[in-house]
């Protein structure tokens, strides 16, 4: 990966360190299980190419992951690097990232001696040791630059007590401890310098398409910028392409990231800008700040996309992203997501996204398309819920107008929701059945929004429909969240990157608003409350005044399961495809999709539910 | 058990059937297994003791299955007299005593061997061999009444194609070959001779008390009644106890069936009329005759209670149930429901229930106490519905009220609904959180509603809430279904048998009529139908018109999920405990019941996936 730190993934012959083999046996509350030994690393220090996805856990860098996966075995392979190791640290993985329920590996010493085990925290944050020791370490080794310790966990371990790593974001936590501690029980978590970090743990297995020989690159970078001293910043830049820029393919691209920043970049993005405008101007300055021309909301058309731990992203060989030529703006603009926690002053950065493309077009242009809710407040999240769920539904009737008999492949997806969002899931359902996942999300973080590829190509026919549903959590908000841009508005989408490319760019629903007229005037009713329903109050004023309850809940819920919906399926966002697109029926879903059924390791060999001893030396105190 | 045909029980020192002993290799489709060896029954008749619990499985009594329950073990195993055996039978279980989705045990010959096996029918009712054999052959021996076949089922075998055996109704099923078959999957299940019988296979593991030297018996038995050649029919028989017939306790009962009638005599009850009349008049006829006289209806307080496959019924030790003495009625009433599907002619039955009772005594009156939803109109069950909840409540406040300081024990509970009942179940909850079940019947029907004994007592103290909810099928209806006494009207009801003796006779509760007026306004409004929900119509012709889709269907939930409800804390049906009790709120749960995790079998060991063969001689053509 250019730009990354060089220090963590240069090879560099140091000795290794001797783990003593040691079989023992402990005694657990669980169960006894005999010590199996501890295999060490050889002494050649593993290859870069042995772990291909690398990530900064904490905004220091003191931590560094990386990790293969083998989806023959089901197993991921994780190296960590621990750069200034003290008394131990935890690793792991929870639901959202929270330290209660998750399941960790951890090495400590008292002081005199180190072990590593496999640990589970329980709803107080208290930890124990695993009866299945599913973290597996295979060795520890040091180097100048730090101690790495490499194990392996599989997918699914069928312990209840561990995580199921799935497709999608996967919450990474770790814990340094900074003193001696006599046993895993000891520990205090809520004491610890802490953290986490969200990954995709799973990455598609893709070959890497050939490459032309007459590709080009191009830099959009940052003109050293001096990072603000504060926790989130959004950085806009203005780039624009030369005269007369030719169409191209975009065939793959890539961040370049300055050397020292790899834990404050945290997400970056190319725009372009809305054909319809000759010009834009320039801007080098925070997104959100005041003197940040109006003009500039005009630039959201994505060319490419990059977030903390994802790699070059390649197009299919059949496939690029048109760039340049007539008929598309000149103009581009550069956003970066700063996360400086530590609020680090005057650091100078440079990053931004490399851009590879080719004159010699490829056979299909790639499109974006949109699918999921329209952004209006007609679809709203009541207060309060812990799992309130929304759908917005891509048609038959808009896939058979819209789409050719040949029909498209989708080959990456982009899920997109506001703060209140857990969950994102698009289906394909053909002839009332479900076929197919085209991308899922289980913890979906509106904070980690990349372009994934695809494991596999998702083809979609005419009269195939995609039905996007988003998971929210309202329960620290006292009033409805509804529909809309606003950042405490809410969204559901995916964005669907597909070849060959469409006049279908928003292929999206919500609820018919007479049906949800009916709902104010039902709740007003049942309610004996003054619940104004006259036209003159705006939709989000209605879902304001409602007094949520059991009740009105439920019926929301019922009314979104129930009531036809308005279709948008739109050439560009103003431009809808000919057709009675209101009041249409919700589709049917006779046939579901069955619930992956977890493999569990074959044949579970001994997994001591006992901490391996590891003779690291006398550690720092 | 008094009554039974002899013919089966009986020991008699026929000769053992040998079984070729044979290791042999087969593959399936799904896996290859090594077959293990059959395991000979030696000389010896088991013993009856072995197997105390006895069923006929078709009308004529061809089939009797007896089986013993190993609780330590996880453990049912069977004992089939086959009595005519022909070229084999199937004997299984399935959710509701359908052939499809259900899981077998089939013995097959092709004219010339025998086999035995595994097995389980798809949702098209074709026959397939279990990859994982759980139904274990342990024996098979010839006796001059029939062939004896003598296997075992683990509970859970943690098969997805298998049944969980769990408490409650067990639907069983046979089929009988009456042609050689030349494989497994050759035999056509919809063209069998077959049937299902409802048993309560997990039998509680209950010592049976001690019973006093001074017990006296009393027979109630129908006076050789000519059972009509109809499929079902309800025979009611007035009987009236001496005059002056002082307090006992009754202490035990058990059936008494006329010989050769044990497939036609389903069920039995014994009822005590109101006390409030002096006098009832006779009848011996069917209960649903036009002669029986109206009066008869006041004879609904129920004194026993058999169905087939229960043995005899047994007090715990501290209690009995009062009978006789000043304030009872001396008029009782007995039903016998016969089930004559073959349309036997010219049967004479004198079946009954004989009663147990003493004089002297027990410390505690027994009691029944009435928990779930009132008999009223106001809770429904939308058309077409594969599973409607609807929840009945005995609430804090009345059981604060009503229950002694010390709390009552539940001993036995008789589960009630009409006939879209599908489950029941009824859950102790303390605090706001579920603690315990009283009695559940994930496969619940109407036409088996024993008293059942709980495994244990179950304490409940004042301030306790008891939840009955119970799930209904109108898939086959086209107009709602409410509640009522009428067969097509629904009830959901759990009659607990508990000590000592309360004045709670009734605890249950009811949706808010009022709430239920907003509801029908509601969708007369929301639909722009025409609903009538003037005054005077009645709450059954309001549900009648309601158009029924599933806005409508969800809103109702909704509403029961959420409106106050009216309780009805009674003394007696008519006599309500002081206090408030309409508009009362709804008991809120914040902690369910875990759900339960099957015990699988420990250590599989190797189970084959191919048939075993049998050496039963030159079957029958």
């Amino acid at each position: 990966l250019p730009g990354m730190q060089s220090s963590g993934s240069k090879p560099c012959p140091c000795p290794s360190f001797k783990l003593r083999e040691v079989a023992s046996m402990y005694f657990t509350m669980i169960a006894v299980f005999l010590v199996i030994l501890v295999v060490a690393l050889q002494g050649s220090a593993p290859r870069r190419s042995d772990f291909p996805y690398k990530v900064p856990l904490d905004p220091q860098g003191m931590l560094e992951l990386s990790w293969n996966v083998s989806y023959p075995e089901q197993v991921v392979h994780f190296q960590l690097l621990v750069r200034d190791l003290r008394f131990g640290l935890l690793f792991g993985m929870s639901d959202r990232g929270e330290f209660e329920n998750a399941d960790l590996a951890v090495l400590w010493s008292d002081g005199h001696s180190s072990y590593f085990g496999d640990a589970w925290s329980d709803a107080q944050g208290q930890l124990h040791m695993d009866s299945q020791q599913d973290y597996q370490l295979l060795g520890a080794r040091r180097a100048p630059e730090g101690l790495y310790l490499l194990f392996r966990r599989a997918f699914s371990t069928c312990d209840p007590k561990d995580y199921l790593i799935e497709d999608g974001t996967v919450h990474l936590i770790y814990g340094i401890l900074e003193k001696p501690v006599h046993s895993l029980q000891a520990i205090n978590i809520s004491a610890l310098h802490r953290g986490l970090q969200r990954v995709q743990l799973l990455k598609p297995n893709i070959t890497v398409p050939e490459l032309p020989s007459n590709m080009k690159t191009m830099e959009i970078t940052a003109p050293n910028v001096v990072i603000p001293s504060q926790e989130t910043t959004y950085w806009c830049y203005m780039i624009e392409l030369p005269d007369h820029f030719p169409k191209h393919h975009i065939i793959m691209y890539e961040p370049v990231i300055t050397a020292g920043n790899e834990a404050l970049v945290h997400h970056m993005e190319v725009f372009q800008c809305a054909a319809e405008f000759d010009s834009f101007p320039h801007y080098n300055g925070p997104c959100d700040s005041k003197m940040k021309p109006d003009r500039l909301n005009y630039c959201r058309h994505v060319l490419a996309a990059w977030a903390m731990g994802a790699q070059a992203f390649y197009y299919p060989k059949e496939a690029g992203l048109a760039f340049g030529g007539p008929g598309s703006s000149r103009y581009l603009r550069l956003e970066i997501h700063y996360h400086n926690p530590l609020v680090f002053k005057g650091r100078h950065d440079s990053s931004g996204i490399r851009l590879y493309y080719t004159a010699t077009l490829r056979r299909y242009d790639a499109g974006i398309m949109e699918l999921g809710l329209v952004y209006t407040p007609v679809m709203a999240i009541p207060p309060g819920e812990d799992a309130f769920i929304l759908t917005g539904y891509c048609t038959d009737k808009c896939s058979r107008l819209a789409l050719p008999a040949a029909g498209i492949r989708i080959f990456a997806s982009q899920l997109h929701t506001h703060l209140a969002g857990r969950k994102v899931v698009t289906v394909l359902s053909r002839d009332g059945r479900e076929r197919q996942v085209v991308n899922a999300d289980g913890h979906y973080s509106p904070h980690f929004q990349e372009i994934r590829m695809l494991k596999e190509l998702v083809a979609v026919f005419p009269g195939d429909e995609l039905i996007t549903t988003c998971t929210y959590n309202t329960e620290d908000r006292s009033r409805a969240t509804v529909g809309g841009f606003g950042i405490l508005e809410e969204m559901c989408v995916n964005y669907v990157h597909y070849y060959p490319q469409t006049q279908l760019e928003l292929c999206k629903s919500a609820v018919d608003p007479g049906y949800l007229h009916r709902y104010f005037n039902l709740v007003n009713r049942f309610n004996d409350e003054e619940v104004c329903t006259c036209p003159q109050v705006s939709v989000p004023q209605q879902f304001f005044s409602v007094p949520w309850n059991s009740f009105n809940r439920d019926v929301l819920k019922s009314l979104y399961g129930f009531a036809p919906i308005s279709m948008h399926c739109n050439k560009s966002s103003a431009v809808r495809f000919p057709g009675e697109w209101e009041k249409q029926p919700l589709p049917t879903i006779t046939e579901r999709l069955p619930e992956p059924v977890p493999r569990c390791p074959p044949a579970p060999g001994p997994r001591p539910a006992a901490p391996v001893p590891l003779d690291l030396g006398q550690l720092r105190r």
